[in-house]
């Protein structure tokens, strides 16, 4: 059994003291300790290697100390299974040196067998575990089948996905035979972590954002309610898509345990979208940290009273951000342990 | 009088045959006769040659037949006139050498007198109303405070401009100093637009859907409803926040004429939010007009009559892409023109 399970509490909709914390992106650069492994080793090593990768996951829990560890990987190790090459190139990011572009790029992408090209990422949950010792759930998680369609055409990072967008609408067949290969590679993928001991799955739609309400319940949300389904019968899943406010309605109706919020969307609008009923995740934005600390740790307590604090599990809007001192990220999370209603 | 002045019609919110069009960036990359020029001069000097920006502003009424003109520049004029050094980087985008970091940074900004400055935009102004000769309106630009103060402060463009933001958060007083020198600049500027013959004017808040909720009532829209407070008695005013969806009902008590909708928030909600009283704008995803045509003009058909034809000035949800064919994007002003409820 976990010794503090009150992530897991909130996510079952259960009645706790105050709400857990974590942040995303919180194994990561603004840790001097993430630093000085991210010196000595790329950035797929660390992913690759079960060790690292497992160093990485317990660092925030020894230093910042929130109540969930997230198993530090990345959403793009899925198309590198798929027999989709990703670089990850400093000062770029995510590079596709061979984009897919076209129904024969899809032909030969592959749903392929998850042992044998992503065993790594369950001997790091393994680890993991035995070095978290049971003190803190651990979430797995993956891409929407969206976002990864997005690196996988775009090529690379992007402030609007126009080429990702172009290919779905130009050739919507095309798109979809590539969504579900993603979705039945993730869906695997998820299981499979399940099987090796994560506590529950976050699936993240860092893009669904860029589309419109109807071309997000075509391309995006059908396949996130595939995973949703599948893994909602093993585990906790939450469900964050960045931007994606005008669908949270649609996400409620599903069976996820949790729907994340980023700090666009207001607590009390993204309460009343989804019905009051369901747990929320968010929604802190990361650039507030840099706020001094008196007044960030004030702004902490009103986000917990417009929330509430029961289904509501206390994070970011996004990932936590390079250059944010360590001791703020520390005071985030100190907020919310000192919290009473 | 303005021959064809549906668009200043559907400003008043008066009843039309049909709305009238538009395209943001319709004066740009996608027209081959632009490339032309694009490959002549640089970024700069096409905005402050006024024959330059005539004839790019009048392009697009020639080859895809809006119905409004909107004059070539660039929001970044602003501060360049405030001794604010801003390049135009190929490749790279808008790239301030020298940003603005600190107190001591706002100080040397300059509210600069407009004719001083500006002056050659005034030029293009007039030359341009010579060469439309009163065949559509004219409308005039600028961006708002929050989104100039973005670039001033990053210094180049970003997915998220965290550095502005954190500006903002950690030194909130020096930040509202340069918004609202900011703000001077840009109602000096309109005005001067307006007294030189444009028919509307709009105001980009481009960044505005990085910032909370909260943050934009503090950051943003104080500052763009100054310049609304200014010049809707001189003029229409038109007020485009991209991802500003939770600020609409704030936007839509304001006195702007009409206000811009991107394509995340269907035309249901944009008017349920903005009481159903007030013109609205947008909001066709500018991806969308990769969608083979006939199904792209259906789509247009479908957007009219979901925001109604009243009270609605079709536009893209953002500025065109360099990408898109021509007669994709004439398709889309046909679709408009086609329309008959």
């Amino acid at each position: 059994m976990i010794k503090n399970d009150l992530f897991l509490r909130a996510l079952k909709g259960e009645e706790v003291s105050r709400p857990p914390v974590w942040m995303m992106r919180q194994a990561g650069r603004y840790l001097p300790e993430f630093m000085v492994l991210k010196e000595k080793y790329d950035f797929f090593t660390r992913c690759r290697t079960p060790e690292l990768a497992a160093e990485i996951t317990v660092q925030p829990i020894r230093i910042v100390k929130p109540d969930a560890a997230i198993l530090f990987s990345d959403i793009l190790v899925i198309p590198q299974a798929m027999n989709i090459d990703v670089e990850m190139k400093p000062g770029v990011g995510p590079w596709v040196p061979q984009p897919i572009r076209s129904a024969a790029d899809v032909a030969q992408v592959i749903v392929p067998e998850i042992d044998e090209t992503l065993g790594y990422v369950m001997d790091a949950i393994k680890l993991t575990k035995e070095m978290l010792n049971d003190e803190v759930p651990l979430i797995g998680f993956a891409g929407s089948p969206w976002t990864i369609l997005c690196y996988a055409v775009e090529g690379k990072g992007s402030k609007s996905f126009d080429t990702a967008k172009s290919f779905c609408f130009s050739q919507p067949e095309a798109a979809h035979q590539l969504l579900q290969k993603i979705t039945d590679t993730t869906i695997a993928y998820l299981k499979e972590k399940v099987r090796h001991g994560v506590n529950a799955v976050q699936v993240f739609d860092s893009w669904g954002g860029m589309l419109s309400p109807e071309d997000y319940q075509t391309f995006s949300w059908p396949y996130i309610n595939q995973i949703v389904e599948a893994l909602s019968p093993l585990t906790e899943v939450i469900v964050f898509g960045k931007g994606c406010w005008f669908a949270l309605d649609t996400m409620a109706q599903s069976k996820a345990s949790a729907l994340g919020v980023d700090w666009t969307c207001s607590p009390e609008i993204a309460r009343k979208l989804t019905g009051g009923n369901v747990t929320l995740q968010g929604n802190f934005d990361p650039s507030r940290l840099f706020t001094p600390i008196p007044e960030l740790k004030k702004m902490v307590h009103e986000m917990i009273d417009r929330f509430g604090k029961d289904k509501y599990v206390v994070n970011l809007g996004h990932g936590i951000l390079p250059t944010v001192p360590v001791d703020h990220a520390k005071a985030f999370i100190e907020a919310v342990k000192e919290y009473a209603n």
